[in-house]
């Protein structure tokens, strides 16, 4: 069984490239809720929706978030009454706010609700939320602290980052899938896909236990690199590496994850860092990682499956 | 000062018509808040919505309620995944209950978010909800107790009513701006707009206090009735009316209003009834109701307003 840990749309692309070539009972997405907030009443779980419609192949590939074929009147409504309009919600994708929302005020978690709303959207793979329980990341920059979506939607990242914080992390439990997963006999790797070490990986790291737990597995934990030739392929995860003082790099990515990983996938493009990478300790190894087709995801998928695969046939893991 | 009553479509139509005719500040429009419900965690006020679309220019005539040009993509998402959809929320109505709710949740009174949504849909008129607390209507049918939207949107009507409840109003108060007008020495007229005596204008008639208030006001109250030739013109009025042992006619509409009413406006086909109800006390008199066209509003609200001028000038009412 393999888990993969997933943020945003590169977190997502990988995730749906594994989901194609690996069936269902073998593969758990763990998904970032760290992103998660409340917004007009409804509770908004950006990550898990983003993983959700990019594997019903619902996703809006033009904006990079959303549903495809999208419609916007109930913004320009709330346009027309002045209401704050600067997250976006989609008429269709309101539809799943609010049935989510719905069901966790039933009591249901957000384990169950994101079972069930899989299930109607015909994605077969197995997606949990990180935790059941309320993780909220805070952005501290040199304009003050901001709530995630504060930081990420309304200010477009531009506030230049101090710090980053996963409020509460400290008190929410791994979600029971993704705890299983990490203690079964069966777990045969961990893969972090291409998603922002700090704003989407970063949260599930700073649950209780996870890192040790990841640390202390003795089977292939990779990380495929989210930095290119010195960038994120989207969002602003090389601007806040550089912010903090770090290059942007798959050196720097290694170096968040710690002892969490022991392998890596860089892009060709990166292959230099093979070297440096192996002096920490790092099995490493590069292929083509830019996934902008179908055939791209599951070709990166194939290629960290089989890294995964080699790495425990020469027990180097161990 | 004019005080309109008013509920549903009925309603909103002679309340449009009397805003056509009167300055804003002459007029005051109370509406009842007990269809009001919580779903999927939105505050729905249907008669606000349906008297403020109205009075706007914006309300779906085909359908009777909700906005004209709506959208039904967000309830296509809901139906996809499972959630329930006997309630209908387009896509752009959706958007003044995100926003009345994000506003009431933040502490604003209803009043409040109701006056603010008015001011952004461009209704000069003031509207009022008839009280910032929680009335809610239940119908007592012979298959049990329903919530008022359960039985007038889920099951259409259909169950038989033996007794209309409006809970928790001996514990709202009023609305200040409801309260304050018919306090006021300005106030010329209390018209009950054709809505549904039971389900619409009880809920206000139920309020501590109103109707010894308005049975003690030396002003002409009219009620227009909305029965015509013994059926409603929209809406379940007659059929209540029968179920509860009652003739539909303006007869029982004048007997359930009892000494909070003392003229009533009947259309030209009951005209026979006027003798009877001048035997109750209620001064009657006849004019086409049905309101079709823009026009018609007006010249229903015009007769209206003349009834109540020629009774001041009587002191009828004194």
């Amino acid at each position: 069984m393999i888990v993969a840990l997933a943020g945003g749309v590169g977190g997502a692309k990988l995730a749906s490239g594994l989901a194609a070539v690996l069936p269902p009972d073998e593969l758990l997405i763990v998904v970032n809720t760290g992103d998660d907030f409340e917004h007009f009443g409804l509770h908004i779980s950006p990550d898990l929706d983003t993983v959700m419609y990019t594997l019903a192949g619902r996703a809006n590939s033009e904006l990079g978030w959303g549903l495809a074929g999208e419609t916007w009147h109930c913004m320009e409504a709330l346009e027309q009454v002045g209401a704050e309009t600067w997250f976006r919600l989609g008429d269709r994708d309101l539809g799943t706010h609010l049935a989510r929302t719905h069901r966790l005020r039933r009591g249901e978690s957000l384990s169950a609700v994101t079972s069930a709303l899989c299930r109607s959207y015909g994605v077969a793979a197995r997606i949990a939320p990180m935790s059941d329980g309320d993780v909220r990341t805070f952005v501290h920059t040199r304009e003050g602290e901001l709530a995630f979506q504060d930081y990420f939607v309304r200010r477009r990242c531009e506030p230049q980052v101090t710090a980053i914080e996963y409020r509460d992390a400290e008190r929410a439990a791994p979600a029971g899938a993704f705890a299983r997963a990490l203690d079964s006999a069966d777990l045969e790797a961990v893969i972090i896909c291409p998603s922002n070490p700090l704003l989407s990986i970063g949260p599930m790291l700073a649950l209780p236990g996870i890192r040790d737990r990841l640390a202390s597995l003795r089977v292939p934990r990779i990380a495929v690199s989210p930095i290119i030739r010195g960038e994120a392929v989207k969002g602003p995860a090389a601007k806040i590496l550089r912010e903090l003082g770090k290059e942007a790099s798959p050196m720097s990515v290694a170096q968040i994850y710690g002892n969490a990983i022991n392998a890596m996938l860089v892009d060709d493009d990166d292959a230099q860092q093979i070297g440096q990478l192996g002096e920490m300790g790092i099995v490493a190894t590069h292929a083509p990682t830019l996934m902008k087709s179908a055939a791209d995801r599951e070709r990166v998928a194939r290629t960290v499956l089989q890294f995964a695969q080699s790495l425990r046939e020469r027990r180097v893991t161990v």
